[in-house]
């Protein structure tokens, strides 16, 4: 049995204002031919297909095509567990018909423990689930935690191990002794839950597993985390992304990286620099940029004129802060200009965004306001 | 080949303050007997499956196992449309794996124009859809309304037509010489379509239309609207609900009635006949009601005195208004209550509803602060 491991698709993710739809339906045809490439038996993703438990009708379509055309046109076998980023019912639907075509979409706790057999291996598709979901289908109130309901799961597993099969499991958590990344994967996603302990996960051959976005958040020869197959932040800006493809026959686990479509890049530098010809033909317009400039000055409308280099910045922030404002050269500078437009520049170099035409209204009251009210006390 | 006709389902309605959930299931299961008691070939399901273009959870599973249970478990071909309730794409998730199991779901206009060919019969299935959307179907923007368009489609249907199969159209809109029923099937939902003539569909052998909740909307021997298999309105109280068995070698078309799980009833009374136990004892506690009193005398609390007899009341109004207030005897009488007992009382008549806590504390500051001006012009 030889199969492709990935996990955390979040199909219909936004990366700040951009939609990624158009780069994920790119990265999965690489995917897919990483798969042709590589002739795998089956197609393994570990959750977390949607983004989003009510996911829009794009990205409905989007995944949908890709489940069609991997499992219906390609024939791959896929086998597939919600993760806590799913609505189980709503990726759900349609499952029992998908079995036909060895299409296993398993979204609940009690589907678990059936393995699904391909070739010479057990695959045991374990979806995300919460705490008191195990309790209760356990009927067991004594469970106190994962690590608890996680040992009695694996053994009621066992129970279902033949003899002359690998067994995998599939499965959706937070795994001990993994990285976590803070910008993409929040505490509050993790649900609380205490990691898991790689003890319990050693009766498998080899355990393919969802839920954080790097591969090397674990390292563990045969209990391992794909990671996403995109960037979704722009901490995940130097992480390698890719697919596993894990031979039960040899016992071999190798990385497969995906070419980003459109990278993460971090830039850190001055102005000057970045707006130079010859720094900018290093980098493709259509790519994603965090920009940190090192300058301390005003620079006036700075977004505006980065956006001519760098149309997709993610977040603009400054290394040093600002010289401080209001002093000697630059206060009497300042003082010949229009105070609206000294507020302009101030208000792009701090939130990276132009004033809107409603704040420039606000504006321009206030200062009327502050105009009357030293008037008034002139007069 | 012989059918059954069925149409907007509306998984997911609520009934006034009721979830209709438990009634669809019954319902549904009904729907399965006569499909088995008839042996019928096929289940047509003429659109609005959905009651919402985003289902609840609830309705999500409720309709993905009423379906899983006709065709898997009973083995019935199913022919289905979306309808303008449903969201075309979450509708149609999974549609392209139905098919090997004989399930139809087609949710856009260009699978409209291959049959589905079952027995001796062809199947056009023509989801719902907006004029726009087949004016780009035709690349012609000529295509001027409903008339112009469904002569166009009908033309590219009978292109497709087997002189040796019978046709049939399964579809989902306004039909010509049809009544509308305004409490359950608005303008806006009818999407200021014109009216599809009749003559226009004189090709097929039957069509099997979904849209108008009420089967004698339309009375035409080839032409038929099945109907919702629930009442969902009060307007629909005394609407016979029940499916189509359609028989293409007897040319017959039979209607089968189904049994409501929870009728409603429209009670037109004086509260001391509605509240007489044997008027009562004639009416299921749990069935729903509209409740029209003949009184016209404030009767205290009286919604929560209706519902000590009929639990589940979907409205209460008065035959014949209230009686003048404020005079004679009455007005009398009302002088020597409480001012807050006789605005409770009237505004339970009005509205059905008792005061909320919150409007108790504003009406009696509105009472002080009357109290407070009267005292201040008297002094």
């Amino acid at each position: 049995m030889r199969f492709l491991h990935t996990a955390d698709w979040h199909i219909g993710k936004r990366l700040g204002d951009y939609s990624l739809l158009a780069d994920q339906h790119a990265m999965f045809h690489q995917i897919e031919q990483v798969a042709q490439a590589e002739k795998v038996d089956a197609i393994v993703i570990a959750g977390d297909l949607y983004d989003r438990s009510v996911p829009s009708e794009e990205a409905i379509r989007e995944l949908n095509g890709e489940l069609a055309t991997l499992n219906l046109h390609d024939k791959f076998p896929v086998l597939a567990i919600s993760g806590n980023h799913d609505s189980a019912t709503r990726l759900g639907v349609g499952q029992q018909w998908f079995t036909q075509t060895n299409m296993y979409m398993h979204t609940s706790l009690d589907s678990a423990f059936k393995p699904v057999v391909l070739g010479d291996t057990q695959f045991f598709l374990l979806p995300f689930f919460g705490l008191q979901e195990a309790r209760n289908y356990f009927a067991d109130d004594q469970l106190k935690d994962m690590n608890a309901i996680m040992t009695r799961i694996v053994a009621e597993m066992q129970q279902q191990f033949a003899s002359d099969k690998h067994h995998v499991l599939v499965a959706h958590f937070f795994a001990g002794g993994s990285q976590r990344n803070a910008d993409s994967e929040t505490a509050t996603e993790i649900g609380g839950l205490t990691p898991v302990p790689l003890s319990i996960l050693a009766p498998f051959d080899y355990v393919a597993l969802g839920h954080l976005h790097n591969r090397n958040a674990l390292t563990n020869p045969h209990i391992k985390y794909s990671g996403s197959p995109l960037k979704f932040s722009v901490s995940e800006a130097d992480v390698e992304k890719g697919v596993w493809i894990v031979d039960t026959d040899k016992a071999t686990v190798d990385w497969h990286p995906l070419v980003p479509v459109h990278d993460i890049h971090v830039l850190k530098n001055s102005f000057a620099q970045l707006t130079s010809s010859s720094f900018v033909q290093q980098y493709p317009q259509d790519d994603y940029y965090a920009i940190i400039l090192e300058d301390q000055d005003i620079i006036p409308n700075v977004m505006t004129r980065l956006r001519q280099y760098y149309p997709q910045i993610l977040s603009l922030r400054r290394e040093h802060g600002f010289a401080q404002l209001m002093q000697g050269q630059s206060r009497k500078r300042q003082a010949q200009q229009d105070p609206m437009t000294i507020l302009g520049d101030f208000f792009e170099q701090v939130t990276s965004n132009p004033l809107t035409e409603r704040q420039i209204k606000w504006a321009r009251q206030a200062l009327q306001a502050a105009r009357k009210d030293q008037a008034d006390e002139t007069n």
